[in-house]
């Protein structure tokens, strides 16, 4: 029962498995006593096919906020349950909830109405699910186990199982920003989380993609919000070396769902598909329904202007000419935190108004006195603190590194 | 500050120390830690040298309570602070307390003029003795890390420096009754704990002696007793094939006190010193006087059949012809904790009156019908069940198998 084992217990065991590990199967049942710790959403009344999407954290993320209504105007169903944002990586709840009005407590009931009649539904997770996930996430916070593979599979699947989807794509993040550091861990979750999610009846594909730069260009709840909508509008900047990584990202995951929900033959059908959707307006149109089935303003998202920002803006410029080497992601995503747009404990609130707005990517040629980051700073702010981390965070060289990859691999 | 750390912290942290270990500068760091949670006792006023004993614990081992009056009439001040028992192995306190009236609760003044006068005390680890040690022993209870070296290390050392001897012997016990069954984790632990102690100004030595069968012949706290006086009177049971361990072990762990007392050149002296206070009643005296300096019931142990003890007896007899080739002494310690002699849990009362008396030790020869166990049973008694540990924990063969020493190495 839960609640039987006390906290002294449950945080030992959590130290035994960081050092020792566990078997596959040994994660196959810990992930399913996660599960069954709460209620499983059952959608098979909903007709369609169930496909979602989870990343596991990285900066300027908000893949989620395109991605869920361009995979339902594709025709797929995406119940979608999130997290909130902790530590330098950003959650799509915090993004969400910088729409106003935007209700992310949706019943059971009535999370169901909305996604059986717009195709997609973007809630956080209920006390309901997942009791015991909760309970050793909080435990894990507090008792540095978190970064643990066979933890971080239950935490993940045993939510995504309770929701109700009937297959999953797994984005994970490698690299600066990503909680895993080194490919071979990245590569190790995602086989894991693949061979739990197989041995417990769901179908998942895992893509490793780099997180060694913020995705895209805008770091900071409201300002991603911002990004994504003009992704979804097709009118993306078009920056002097745009790899439009969020837009690029964002497609190849749809088509990943596109044919894992059978809705595509291959990826590059489900490709097609995907930017055909998305260039017609239609998930557009599935994100204003969406929006507004949730409670959210609509008058914001029709023009972002109204959303939530700071008045007061700081600009980082480059010191040097040369090319942008390296990036520092988090410790770019930290300075959010610090600045109150994210989250150092989960019960600290966030700021939807501060953020980075990036100027240039990896690989951009920069001259002295061009501006690196904008920075919609909060009414108190250290510059001079900022400044440091900056100027360390990103490192600009006389010749121009090749621009990793953006997806490496696919399991 | 105590209490500062939540226990679910502390669990998490005992939990990684089991398995990833201390070094031995942590280890010190952290006995270090323990001792000054609490009090530290000043025993720099009572004149003579204090030196005192701690064993790891086994089956049947009431050394304490003869080798304490011992030490003391050999010229040592022994302040021994002593813990009750758990689980197997018995504890020195609850021993002590079959003696009606014997009081374990002295206070600190008391204690030191109770020492002062006598030569030796036997108390109780108070409240305000390394309360860390306290917190973290229930911790290690509850989260199976009981058995780790360096907190082992921690949990003895910051106790008896706390209680403020000058110096220690340590009976590092190994084997079936010990909680180390193998020679080498034995050995790692004398080793450290002399090397901490070394480090902490407090010279240790270190004896790892047998725990292959209970020491003695009496296992149960009222019987152990009877037994310690016996050999303070000096008419210790001459069995058919005696090897006097109880009394072998006292008095060799008493020379080792001795000579690091510097009241002994060496060895040999410190055995000469301590058979002459044993034979010519001087321990016996010493141990008389601190009984009553401490409220027990005199007429208890000149007439011992008037302690604690249970009519109801029944005898283990030997099946068949051969020679006592091992004993599972943890399974036989068990035996008293099902009967009511022991403790399960640290909350658990304790029966004194019950226990078991042996008649053979290893490598004894033995005919069908032989007494080999003596129990003192309590009223409810599952004779089946103990008459099958008993054929499972005894077993008996054709040759005689060599006995192995009582001592087998110094640190």
């Amino acid at each position: 029962m839960l609640g039987d084992i006390a906290d002294y217990q449950a945080s030992a065991f959590l130290m035994a498995i960081f050092f020792r590990g566990l078997s596959l199967d040994e994660t196959v049942a810990l992930t399913r006593a996660m599960l069954e710790s709460g209620e499983r959403y059952d959608l098979s009344a909903i007709p369609g096919t169930k496909v979602d999407k989870h990343s596991t954290g990285g900066v300027g993320d908000k893949v989620s906020l395109i991605l869920a209504p361009l995979a339902a105007a594709c025709g797929l169903k995406v119940p979608m349950m999130s997290g909130r944002g902790l530590g330098h990586s950003g959650g799509t709840l915090d993004k969400l909830e910088s729409i106003t009005g935007f209700d992310i407590h949706l019943s059971r009931n009535r999370f169901q109405e909305v996604l059986s009649r717009i195709g997609c539904a973007m809630i956080g997770q209920s006390d309901q699910i997942a009791p015991a996930d909760k309970k050793l996430y909080a435990l894990r916070d507090v008792t540095a186990t978190v970064e643990c593979i066979p933890l971080i599979v239950a935490s993940i699947l045993s939510k995504k199982l309770a929701e109700g989807t009937q297959a999953l794509v797994l984005d994970v993040k490698v690299g600066s920003g990503a909680f895993m550091k080194s490919p071979n861990q990245a590569r190790k979750l995602a086989k894991t989380l693949v061979k739990v999610g197989k041995k417990l009846g769901l179908p998942c594909r895992a893509v490793l993609t780099q997180m060694g730069q913020p995705l895209g260009y805008a770091v900071g709840n409201a300002l991603e919000v911002v990004e994504a909508i003009e992704v979804l509008r097709g009118n993306e900047k078009n920056h002097e070396f745009s790899s439009s990584d969020l837009k690029e990202l964002t497609v190849q995951l749809c088509a990943h769902m596109l044919e894992l929900g059978a809705l595509a033959k291959n990826l590059t059908e489900g490709r097609k598909l995907a930017h055909k959707k998305l260039s017609d307006g239609s998930a557009w149109r599935v994100f204003q329904e969406m929006v507004e089935a949730q409670g959210g303003m609509r008058e914001q998202i029709l023009d972002p202007r109204k959303l939530p920002h700071t008045s007061r803006t700081l600009v980082w410029k480059a010191q040097k000419r040369g090319y942008i080497a390296s990036m520092d992601t988090e410790a770019l995503g930290r300075i959010l935190v610090e600045m109150g747009g994210g989250r150092k404990k989960m019960t600290d609130s966030v700021d939807p108004r501060v953020g980075l707005a990036f100027h240039k990517k990896l690989g951009a040629a920069v001259r002295p006195g061009d501006p690196l980051v904008t920075v919609y700073a909060p009414e108190k702010t250290d510059w001079p603190a900022l400044e440091s981390v900056f100027r360390h965070a990103i490192q600009i060289q006389g010749s121009r590194k090749p621009v990793p990859k953006l997806i490496l691999e696919v399991y």
